[in-house]
């Protein structure tokens, strides 16, 4: 009976996408630890861009400094 | 000083019923363990239908899969 | 299909307080918004003293200069 | 490569204000425990004040009463 | 740059088990939504099995209970 | 009232340090959303190092990757 939560940055995840996402980890938490499906919870959480923060920054600044790292030269 | 967090799905509970879990479960923790209320924090998540799994599927899908169990016979 | 999670301080609280949390949890869950119990899962989780703050305190420190407000007079 | 959650009330918070938040709990575990900021994750959950539950109230029910205290008599 | 959280029962999960847990679910996000493995973070919990709720009961009571559905007849 | 959750991988943190997060965030909090640091709660999990994991790996041997990334050659 495990609970997972999937924490996303919210950029276009579709249903289909998260109902594989759902069977995806239902079906390894069966298979590496024999869990029951029946009672295993898996919640999806979409987080703004601007509530993602990663290296200090918000995600899309990161994106942009990380595809860049040269521009102070 | 606990904190309580509550996960349900977004179908309809009105902001009467929230105030009803809020002083629930802060009730609940005075009674059991004697907890201050006024240091006690409760927060509500509202998590859409399609991002809640149980049973390996979309919650939607896995309360049809569950009303019609002998569907494929 | 709820999901609750109650942190708490690590200060002893019993196998049966915390049965008595889970089912009055899922008691309330069932009685305001009528989930269904079957589906309902609550998770506790006790945080070590050191590991909870408030006020900017750890909790002892906290508790401590509550408990002797004038201190300083 | 510490994960950080912030829960506030949905009040107006700004993306700089975010921004600042980010930086900030990043900083402070770079100079507290060396951690590296490059794999830290900060993500920020804005809360309906509906949803948020303090006293045994909705956040608004309990600032009101908390700035009326002499209420009743 | 995901961040996932799997809380599971303390039942004996070994080190490999875990290890499993955290690959399936990096190369279920890289194969559904094309993530980053570098900072797809996996975090996972073990809860006692007092501190675990399901049907309003305690996990161990809860399996009882449900391995002798006719014990009352 | 905000509500924070730091987690660390677990590698000798000390009391002072966790008292360091404490205070620094919740002043980070109050001088960026004017925050009441009184009903601010800080939350500290210490994760053990195989619950933890990056790049679909055990923060572990993730490490040892990161640190002999010609190993091969």
């Amino acid at each position: 009976m495990p609970y997972v939560n999937i924490k996303i940055t919210r950029e276009g995840a579709t249903a289909e996408q998260k109902a594989a996402l759902i069977k995806g980890v239902t079906d390894l938490l069966v298979e590496v630890l024999h869990k029951n499906p029946a009672t295993t919870v898996v919640v999806i959480d979409e987080v703004e861009m601007e509530d993602w923060g990663i290296g200090g920054l918000p995600v899309e600044r990161y994106r942009q400094m990380i595809a860049r790292p040269s521009a102070k030269s």
